[in-house]
Protein backbone atom coordinates (compact mmCIF):
# COMPACT_ATOMS: atom_id res chain seq x y z
CA UNK A 1 0.00 0.00 0.00
CA UNK A 2 1.37 3.58 -0.98
CA UNK A 3 2.15 5.84 1.46
CA UNK A 4 -0.13 8.98 0.93
CA UNK A 5 -2.13 11.10 -1.10
CA UNK A 6 -4.38 14.26 -1.42
CA UNK A 7 -8.23 13.80 -2.64
CA UNK A 8 -10.17 16.73 -4.29
CA UNK A 9 -12.88 16.22 -2.72
CA UNK A 10 -16.36 18.81 -4.22
CA UNK A 11 -19.12 16.33 -1.98
CA UNK A 12 -19.98 15.19 -4.97
CA UNK A 13 -20.81 11.43 -6.43
CA UNK A 14 -17.43 11.51 -8.37
CA UNK A 15 -15.32 12.89 -5.56
CA UNK A 16 -16.78 10.35 -2.97
CA UNK A 17 -16.00 7.36 -5.51
CA UNK A 18 -12.72 9.08 -5.88
CA UNK A 19 -12.34 9.19 -2.04
CA UNK A 20 -12.96 5.46 -1.84
CA UNK A 21 -10.75 4.27 -4.76
CA UNK A 22 -7.99 6.62 -2.44
CA UNK A 23 -8.32 5.02 0.56
CA UNK A 24 -8.40 1.23 -1.11
CA UNK A 25 -4.97 2.33 -2.27
CA UNK A 26 -3.15 4.84 -0.02
CA UNK A 27 -2.74 4.89 3.86
CA UNK A 28 -2.98 8.22 4.64
CA UNK A 29 -5.90 9.88 2.49
CA UNK A 30 -5.97 13.94 2.89
CA UNK A 31 -8.82 15.86 1.26
CA UNK A 32 -9.28 19.53 0.62
CA UNK A 33 -12.47 21.21 -0.87
CA UNK A 34 -13.31 24.39 -2.15
CA UNK A 35 -15.04 27.05 -1.74
CA UNK A 36 -14.98 29.44 -4.79
CA UNK A 37 -17.77 31.21 -4.70
CA UNK A 38 -20.37 28.02 -5.80
CA UNK A 39 -24.22 28.84 -5.62
CA UNK A 40 -24.53 26.34 -3.23
CA UNK A 41 -22.62 25.74 -0.13
CA UNK A 42 -24.62 22.60 0.62
CA UNK A 43 -22.30 20.67 -1.32
CA UNK A 44 -19.43 22.03 0.88
CA UNK A 45 -21.18 20.47 3.75
CA UNK A 46 -21.91 17.46 2.53
CA UNK A 47 -17.94 17.29 2.09
CA UNK A 48 -17.15 17.71 5.62
CA UNK A 49 -19.95 15.03 6.64
CA UNK A 50 -18.31 12.82 4.46
CA UNK A 51 -14.47 13.76 4.95
CA UNK A 52 -15.80 12.56 8.51
CA UNK A 53 -17.63 9.52 7.83
CA UNK A 54 -14.51 8.06 5.94
CA UNK A 55 -12.15 8.74 8.39
CA UNK A 56 -9.88 11.22 6.31
CA UNK A 57 -6.51 11.69 8.20
CA UNK A 58 -7.21 15.21 7.32
CA UNK A 59 -9.64 17.40 5.33
CA UNK A 60 -9.37 21.29 4.69
CA UNK A 61 -11.69 23.23 3.74
CA UNK A 62 -9.82 25.93 1.34
CA UNK A 63 -11.72 29.50 0.80
CA UNK A 64 -10.89 30.70 -2.06
CA UNK A 65 -12.21 34.27 -2.41
CA UNK A 66 -15.79 34.87 -3.84
CA UNK A 67 -14.78 36.71 -7.08
CA UNK A 68 -11.76 34.38 -7.63
CA UNK A 69 -13.40 32.82 -11.04
CA UNK A 70 -15.69 34.67 -13.39
CA UNK A 71 -17.93 34.49 -16.08
CA UNK A 72 -21.17 33.51 -17.11
CA UNK A 73 -21.86 30.34 -15.77
CA UNK A 74 -25.03 30.55 -12.98
CA UNK A 75 -22.49 28.16 -10.87
CA UNK A 76 -20.67 31.56 -10.57
CA UNK A 77 -23.39 34.51 -11.70
CA UNK A 78 -26.87 34.91 -11.20
CA UNK A 79 -27.47 33.32 -14.67
CA UNK A 80 -30.32 30.89 -15.13
CA UNK A 81 -29.64 27.32 -14.79
CA UNK A 82 -30.77 25.01 -18.01
CA UNK A 83 -33.80 22.72 -17.33
CA UNK A 84 -34.21 19.97 -18.74
CA UNK A 85 -37.31 17.19 -19.15
CA UNK A 86 -34.53 14.04 -19.64
CA UNK A 87 -31.09 13.33 -21.07
CA UNK A 88 -31.41 13.72 -24.00
CA UNK A 89 -32.34 17.16 -23.92
CA UNK A 90 -29.35 18.08 -23.08
CA UNK A 91 -27.76 20.66 -24.93
CA UNK A 92 -24.08 19.38 -27.13
CA UNK A 93 -21.29 21.64 -26.86
CA UNK A 94 -20.26 23.20 -23.92
CA UNK A 95 -22.29 23.34 -21.26
CA UNK A 96 -23.26 26.79 -19.74
CA UNK A 97 -22.31 25.79 -16.25
CA UNK A 98 -18.70 25.61 -17.44
CA UNK A 99 -16.44 27.69 -15.46
CA UNK A 100 -13.18 28.88 -17.01
CA UNK A 101 -10.32 27.33 -15.57
CA UNK A 102 -11.99 25.79 -12.34
CA UNK A 103 -10.15 22.78 -12.32
CA UNK A 104 -7.12 24.21 -13.09
CA UNK A 105 -7.62 26.28 -10.14
CA UNK A 106 -8.29 23.30 -8.16
CA UNK A 107 -5.32 21.42 -8.80
CA UNK A 108 -2.92 24.49 -8.20
CA UNK A 109 -3.72 25.00 -4.71
CA UNK A 110 -4.17 21.01 -4.29
CA UNK A 111 -0.93 21.34 -5.62
CA UNK A 112 0.61 23.54 -3.06
CA UNK A 113 -1.37 21.69 -0.04
CA UNK A 114 0.36 18.58 -1.20
CA UNK A 115 3.97 20.26 -1.80
CA UNK A 116 3.98 21.44 1.59
CA UNK A 117 2.91 18.12 2.74
CA UNK A 118 5.36 16.13 1.09
CA UNK A 119 3.02 14.51 -1.28
CA UNK A 120 3.26 13.55 -4.96
CA UNK A 121 -0.33 11.58 -5.59
CA UNK A 122 -3.87 13.69 -6.09
CA UNK A 123 -6.73 12.16 -7.22
CA UNK A 124 -9.55 14.56 -8.78
CA UNK A 125 -12.87 12.94 -9.85
CA UNK A 126 -12.94 13.57 -12.98
CA UNK A 127 -14.95 12.01 -15.93
CA UNK A 128 -14.20 12.28 -20.05
CA UNK A 129 -17.53 10.33 -20.84
CA UNK A 130 -19.95 12.49 -18.96
CA UNK A 131 -17.70 16.04 -19.83
CA UNK A 132 -20.68 17.98 -20.85
CA UNK A 133 -17.89 20.20 -23.10
CA UNK A 134 -15.83 20.81 -19.58
CA UNK A 135 -12.47 20.67 -21.24
CA UNK A 136 -10.37 20.52 -17.44
CA UNK A 137 -12.15 17.28 -17.24
CA UNK A 138 -10.50 15.68 -20.53
CA UNK A 139 -7.37 13.12 -20.59
CA UNK A 140 -5.31 15.78 -22.56
CA UNK A 141 -5.86 18.04 -19.97
CA UNK A 142 -5.15 16.13 -17.03
CA UNK A 143 -1.67 15.16 -18.77
CA UNK A 144 0.13 18.18 -19.87
CA UNK A 145 -1.22 19.94 -16.64
CA UNK A 146 -0.11 17.15 -14.23
CA UNK A 147 3.56 18.45 -16.24
CA UNK A 148 2.74 21.81 -15.48
CA UNK A 149 2.42 21.30 -11.80
CA UNK A 150 5.31 19.46 -11.82
CA UNK A 151 7.43 22.12 -13.65
CA UNK A 152 6.44 24.60 -11.88
CA UNK A 153 6.30 23.87 -8.18
CA UNK A 154 9.46 21.17 -8.66
CA UNK A 155 10.98 21.97 -11.64
CA UNK A 156 10.45 18.59 -12.73
CA UNK A 157 7.73 17.75 -15.44
CA UNK A 158 6.81 14.31 -13.42
CA UNK A 159 7.14 15.34 -9.73
CA UNK A 160 3.25 15.25 -9.35
CA UNK A 161 0.81 12.12 -10.05
CA UNK A 162 -2.63 13.23 -11.10
CA UNK A 163 -4.75 9.93 -10.57
CA UNK A 164 -8.04 10.49 -12.05
CA UNK A 165 -9.92 7.05 -11.94
CA UNK A 166 -13.04 8.03 -12.90
CA UNK A 167 -11.96 9.27 -16.86
CA UNK A 168 -13.26 6.23 -18.79
CA UNK A 169 -15.98 5.19 -16.45
CA UNK A 170 -20.04 5.58 -17.18
CA UNK A 171 -21.97 6.89 -14.61
CA UNK A 172 -23.06 3.71 -14.07
CA UNK A 173 -19.62 2.05 -13.97
CA UNK A 174 -18.87 4.62 -11.52
CA UNK A 175 -21.97 3.71 -9.02
CA UNK A 176 -21.49 -0.07 -9.01
CA UNK A 177 -17.24 0.46 -8.39
CA UNK A 178 -18.44 2.67 -5.37
CA UNK A 179 -20.80 0.14 -4.15
CA UNK A 180 -17.91 -2.46 -4.55
CA UNK A 181 -15.59 -0.63 -2.36
CA UNK A 182 -17.85 1.31 0.35
CA UNK A 183 -19.68 -1.77 0.55
CA UNK A 184 -21.76 -1.60 4.02
CA UNK A 185 -21.15 1.76 4.10
CA UNK A 186 -22.56 2.45 0.04
CA UNK A 187 -25.58 4.08 1.22
CA UNK A 188 -25.05 6.14 4.48
CA UNK A 189 -21.74 7.56 2.46
CA UNK A 190 -24.02 8.56 -0.93
CA UNK A 191 -26.83 9.71 1.25
CA UNK A 192 -24.78 12.42 1.94
CA UNK A 193 -23.29 13.66 -1.65
CA UNK A 194 -24.58 16.26 -3.26
CA UNK A 195 -25.12 16.55 -6.70
CA UNK A 196 -27.75 19.12 -7.89
CA UNK A 197 -26.66 22.10 -9.93
CA UNK A 198 -30.08 23.91 -8.38
CA UNK A 199 -28.96 23.16 -4.67
CA UNK A 200 -31.68 20.83 -4.03
CA UNK A 201 -31.27 18.00 -1.36
CA UNK A 202 -32.11 15.52 -3.19
CA UNK A 203 -31.86 17.00 -6.44
CA UNK A 204 -34.14 18.50 -8.51
CA UNK A 205 -34.33 15.71 -11.05
CA UNK A 206 -34.24 18.33 -14.02
CA UNK A 207 -30.25 19.74 -14.09
CA UNK A 208 -27.70 18.45 -16.01
CA UNK A 209 -26.01 17.33 -13.27
CA UNK A 210 -29.05 15.35 -11.86
CA UNK A 211 -30.10 13.70 -14.93
CA UNK A 212 -26.60 12.24 -15.40
CA UNK A 213 -26.44 11.24 -11.88
CA UNK A 214 -29.95 9.36 -12.38
CA UNK A 215 -29.27 8.05 -15.47
CA UNK A 216 -26.07 6.64 -14.08
CA UNK A 217 -28.22 4.71 -11.22
CA UNK A 218 -30.76 3.54 -13.18
CA UNK A 219 -28.23 2.24 -15.66
CA UNK A 220 -26.67 0.61 -12.76
CA UNK A 221 -29.78 -0.96 -11.45
CA UNK A 222 -29.53 0.37 -8.37
CA UNK A 223 -31.54 2.56 -6.31
CA UNK A 224 -30.03 6.44 -5.26
CA UNK A 225 -30.10 6.69 -1.41
CA UNK A 226 -30.81 10.29 -2.13
CA UNK A 227 -34.08 9.53 -3.91
CA UNK A 228 -36.28 9.56 -0.94
CA UNK A 229 -35.21 12.99 -0.40
CA UNK A 230 -37.09 13.85 -3.46
CA UNK A 231 -40.72 14.65 -4.01
CA UNK A 232 -41.23 14.33 -7.84
CA UNK A 233 -41.05 10.75 -9.01
CA UNK A 234 -37.71 9.88 -10.70
CA UNK A 235 -38.76 7.01 -13.06
CA UNK A 236 -40.83 8.49 -15.42
CA UNK B 1 -0.88 46.56 -33.92
CA UNK B 2 -2.73 43.89 -32.10
CA UNK B 3 -5.92 44.04 -30.38
CA UNK B 4 -5.96 43.43 -26.68
CA UNK B 5 -3.83 41.82 -24.04
CA UNK B 6 -4.09 41.11 -20.27
CA UNK B 7 -0.88 41.93 -17.88
CA UNK B 8 -0.34 40.79 -14.95
CA UNK B 9 0.81 43.57 -12.99
CA UNK B 10 2.22 42.82 -9.08
CA UNK B 11 3.65 46.65 -8.76
CA UNK B 12 7.17 45.88 -8.91
CA UNK B 13 9.96 46.63 -11.47
CA UNK B 14 9.67 43.67 -14.01
CA UNK B 15 5.79 43.97 -14.33
CA UNK B 16 5.72 47.45 -14.76
CA UNK B 17 8.51 46.88 -17.94
CA UNK B 18 6.25 44.27 -18.84
CA UNK B 19 3.69 46.71 -18.68
CA UNK B 20 5.14 49.05 -20.76
CA UNK B 21 6.53 46.61 -23.26
CA UNK B 22 2.36 45.37 -23.74
CA UNK B 23 1.84 48.84 -24.24
CA UNK B 24 4.11 49.23 -27.21
CA UNK B 25 2.56 46.34 -29.01
CA UNK B 26 -1.44 46.47 -28.10
CA UNK B 27 -4.35 48.80 -28.15
CA UNK B 28 -6.09 47.47 -25.24
CA UNK B 29 -4.09 46.84 -22.11
CA UNK B 30 -5.80 45.33 -19.42
CA UNK B 31 -4.25 44.42 -16.22
CA UNK B 32 -4.72 42.21 -12.77
CA UNK B 33 -3.18 42.08 -9.54
CA UNK B 34 -3.48 39.51 -7.09
CA UNK B 35 -3.77 40.04 -3.11
CA UNK B 36 -3.04 36.55 -1.99
CA UNK B 37 -2.27 37.11 1.81
CA UNK B 38 1.12 38.41 0.77
CA UNK B 39 2.67 40.27 3.26
CA UNK B 40 3.15 43.74 2.30
CA UNK B 41 0.14 45.44 0.51
CA UNK B 42 2.54 47.93 -0.43
CA UNK B 43 2.98 46.57 -4.15
CA UNK B 44 -0.95 46.62 -4.42
CA UNK B 45 -0.91 50.48 -3.59
CA UNK B 46 2.17 50.63 -6.22
CA UNK B 47 0.22 48.66 -8.65
CA UNK B 48 -2.89 51.08 -8.85
CA UNK B 49 -1.23 53.66 -9.26
CA UNK B 50 1.32 52.72 -12.27
CA UNK B 51 -2.23 51.15 -13.86
CA UNK B 52 -3.75 54.66 -13.46
CA UNK B 53 -0.05 56.57 -14.56
CA UNK B 54 -0.16 54.36 -17.73
CA UNK B 55 -3.96 55.06 -18.43
CA UNK B 56 -4.57 51.12 -19.03
CA UNK B 57 -8.19 50.08 -20.42
CA UNK B 58 -9.38 48.27 -17.13
CA UNK B 59 -7.20 47.15 -14.17
CA UNK B 60 -8.93 44.56 -11.72
CA UNK B 61 -7.09 43.89 -8.13
CA UNK B 62 -8.55 40.29 -7.36
CA UNK B 63 -8.81 39.40 -3.75
CA UNK B 64 -7.56 35.55 -3.46
CA UNK B 65 -8.76 34.87 -0.02
CA UNK B 66 -6.23 34.70 2.61
CA UNK B 67 -5.17 32.03 3.09
CA UNK B 68 -4.99 30.16 -0.26
CA UNK B 69 -1.38 29.39 -0.50
CA UNK B 70 0.53 27.94 1.94
CA UNK B 71 4.17 27.16 2.58
CA UNK B 72 6.84 28.42 5.01
CA UNK B 73 8.15 30.99 2.87
CA UNK B 74 8.16 34.58 4.83
CA UNK B 75 5.96 35.92 1.86
CA UNK B 76 3.09 33.75 3.19
CA UNK B 77 3.98 33.27 6.60
CA UNK B 78 5.54 34.46 9.57
CA UNK B 79 9.42 33.18 8.95
CA UNK B 80 12.11 35.57 8.80
CA UNK B 81 12.94 36.89 5.77
CA UNK B 82 16.72 36.62 4.74
CA UNK B 83 19.06 39.39 4.56
CA UNK B 84 22.62 39.58 2.83
CA UNK B 85 25.15 42.22 2.77
CA UNK B 86 25.93 41.49 -1.09
CA UNK B 87 24.40 39.89 -4.16
CA UNK B 88 27.43 37.48 -3.65
CA UNK B 89 26.16 36.62 -0.52
CA UNK B 90 22.95 34.93 -2.22
CA UNK B 91 22.05 31.39 -1.46
CA UNK B 92 21.84 28.87 -4.25
CA UNK B 93 19.00 26.78 -5.40
CA UNK B 94 15.28 27.13 -4.32
CA UNK B 95 15.35 30.83 -2.54
CA UNK B 96 13.50 30.16 0.73
CA UNK B 97 10.79 33.01 -0.57
CA UNK B 98 9.63 30.56 -3.01
CA UNK B 99 6.14 30.06 -2.92
CA UNK B 100 4.43 26.63 -4.59
CA UNK B 101 2.08 27.24 -7.25
CA UNK B 102 2.07 30.97 -7.25
CA UNK B 103 2.74 31.95 -10.60
CA UNK B 104 0.59 28.89 -11.52
CA UNK B 105 -2.19 30.53 -9.37
CA UNK B 106 -1.47 33.69 -11.08
CA UNK B 107 -1.92 32.71 -14.70
CA UNK B 108 -4.98 30.47 -13.93
CA UNK B 109 -7.00 32.77 -12.76
CA UNK B 110 -5.60 35.29 -15.49
CA UNK B 111 -6.66 32.51 -18.02
CA UNK B 112 -9.91 32.79 -16.33
CA UNK B 113 -10.65 36.55 -16.72
CA UNK B 114 -8.83 36.62 -20.24
CA UNK B 115 -11.57 34.27 -21.67
CA UNK B 116 -14.55 36.18 -20.28
CA UNK B 117 -13.33 39.41 -21.67
CA UNK B 118 -12.15 37.23 -24.76
CA UNK B 119 -8.25 37.98 -24.48
CA UNK B 120 -5.85 35.21 -25.90
CA UNK B 121 -2.89 37.30 -25.14
CA UNK B 122 -1.31 37.37 -21.51
CA UNK B 123 2.22 39.05 -20.02
CA UNK B 124 3.74 38.10 -16.86
CA UNK B 125 7.10 39.56 -16.13
CA UNK B 126 9.27 36.31 -15.06
CA UNK B 127 13.30 36.12 -15.49
CA UNK B 128 14.63 33.03 -16.10
CA UNK B 129 18.23 35.18 -15.34
CA UNK B 130 17.16 36.24 -12.02
CA UNK B 131 14.93 32.98 -11.31
CA UNK B 132 16.12 32.46 -7.39
CA UNK B 133 15.36 28.88 -8.51
CA UNK B 134 11.54 30.02 -8.79
CA UNK B 135 10.75 26.86 -11.05
CA UNK B 136 7.29 28.44 -12.10
CA UNK B 137 9.79 31.52 -13.79
CA UNK B 138 11.50 28.96 -16.52
CA UNK B 139 10.30 29.21 -20.10
CA UNK B 140 9.83 25.34 -19.42
CA UNK B 141 7.15 25.59 -17.22
CA UNK B 142 6.06 28.62 -19.18
CA UNK B 143 5.33 26.42 -22.09
CA UNK B 144 3.63 23.23 -20.73
CA UNK B 145 1.72 26.08 -18.77
CA UNK B 146 0.49 27.55 -21.85
CA UNK B 147 -0.72 24.07 -23.26
CA UNK B 148 -2.28 23.61 -19.69
CA UNK B 149 -4.83 26.58 -20.04
CA UNK B 150 -5.30 26.40 -23.85
CA UNK B 151 -6.33 22.07 -23.47
CA UNK B 152 -8.56 23.85 -19.64
CA UNK B 153 -10.16 26.51 -20.85
CA UNK B 154 -10.81 25.60 -24.80
CA UNK B 155 -9.98 22.03 -25.24
CA UNK B 156 -7.14 23.73 -27.82
CA UNK B 157 -3.30 24.19 -26.47
CA UNK B 158 -2.41 26.92 -28.75
CA UNK B 159 -5.58 29.02 -27.74
CA UNK B 160 -3.14 31.43 -25.35
CA UNK B 161 0.00 33.21 -25.65
CA UNK B 162 1.73 33.69 -22.56
CA UNK B 163 4.24 36.77 -23.45
CA UNK B 164 7.55 36.52 -21.42
CA UNK B 165 9.09 39.43 -22.58
CA UNK B 166 11.78 39.52 -19.60
CA UNK B 167 12.73 35.83 -20.17
CA UNK B 168 15.93 35.98 -20.90
CA UNK B 169 16.84 39.49 -19.71
CA UNK B 170 19.57 40.13 -17.66
CA UNK B 171 17.93 43.19 -14.43
CA UNK B 172 19.91 45.49 -16.37
CA UNK B 173 18.93 44.99 -19.98
CA UNK B 174 15.45 45.05 -18.24
CA UNK B 175 16.19 48.38 -16.90
CA UNK B 176 17.08 50.07 -20.20
CA UNK B 177 14.25 48.32 -22.20
CA UNK B 178 12.40 50.07 -19.83
CA UNK B 179 13.87 53.20 -20.35
CA UNK B 180 13.51 53.33 -23.58
CA UNK B 181 9.77 52.41 -23.55
CA UNK B 182 8.82 55.00 -20.97
CA UNK B 183 10.97 57.70 -21.82
CA UNK B 184 10.27 60.78 -20.17
CA UNK B 185 7.89 59.02 -18.15
CA UNK B 186 10.82 56.22 -16.56
CA UNK B 187 11.27 57.99 -13.62
CA UNK B 188 7.96 58.98 -12.69
CA UNK B 189 7.40 55.31 -12.84
CA UNK B 190 9.89 53.63 -11.64
CA UNK B 191 9.77 55.67 -8.72
CA UNK B 192 6.07 54.10 -8.03
CA UNK B 193 7.04 50.19 -8.02
CA UNK B 194 7.96 48.48 -5.36
CA UNK B 195 10.43 45.71 -5.45
CA UNK B 196 11.69 44.82 -1.86
CA UNK B 197 10.64 41.74 0.40
CA UNK B 198 11.08 43.79 3.36
CA UNK B 199 8.02 46.04 2.30
CA UNK B 200 10.48 49.20 3.05
CA UNK B 201 9.99 52.17 0.61
CA UNK B 202 12.96 52.71 -1.39
CA UNK B 203 13.86 49.82 -0.56
CA UNK B 204 15.67 47.93 2.42
CA UNK B 205 18.80 47.32 0.30
CA UNK B 206 19.47 43.71 1.80
CA UNK B 207 17.03 41.74 0.72
CA UNK B 208 17.50 39.31 -2.40
CA UNK B 209 14.92 41.52 -4.51
CA UNK B 210 16.61 45.12 -3.67
CA UNK B 211 19.84 43.46 -4.17
CA UNK B 212 19.10 42.30 -7.59
CA UNK B 213 17.35 45.66 -8.19
CA UNK B 214 19.92 47.41 -7.14
CA UNK B 215 22.71 45.30 -9.12
CA UNK B 216 20.01 45.36 -12.47
CA UNK B 217 20.38 49.68 -12.19
CA UNK B 218 24.03 49.79 -11.12
CA UNK B 219 24.93 47.27 -14.05
CA UNK B 220 22.54 49.81 -16.10
CA UNK B 221 24.32 53.18 -14.99
CA UNK B 222 21.56 54.10 -14.05
CA UNK B 223 20.11 55.96 -11.00
CA UNK B 224 17.15 54.05 -9.65
CA UNK B 225 14.47 56.93 -8.90
CA UNK B 226 13.53 54.76 -5.98
CA UNK B 227 16.96 55.28 -3.78
CA UNK B 228 15.85 58.73 -3.18
CA UNK B 229 13.56 57.30 -0.43
CA UNK B 230 16.63 54.81 0.67
CA UNK B 231 17.94 56.42 3.67
CA UNK B 232 20.99 53.76 3.68
CA UNK B 233 23.73 54.76 1.15
CA UNK B 234 23.01 52.55 -1.95
CA UNK B 235 26.66 51.85 -4.01
CA UNK B 236 29.20 50.57 -0.91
Amino acid sequence: MDNKCLVILSGGQDSTTCLAIAKSKFKEVHAVTFNYGQRHLTEIESAIKIAEKLNLTSHEIIDLGQGILKGSSPLVSNNELGVYKSVNELPGGVEPTFVYGRNILFLTIAANRAAVMGINDIFIGVCEADYAGYFDCRLDFINVMSKALGEGVYGSPDAFKIHTPLMSLTKSESVILAKELLGDKFDSVMELTHTCYAGVKGGCGQCHACLIRDRGFKDAGMIDPIWKFRNAPVFS
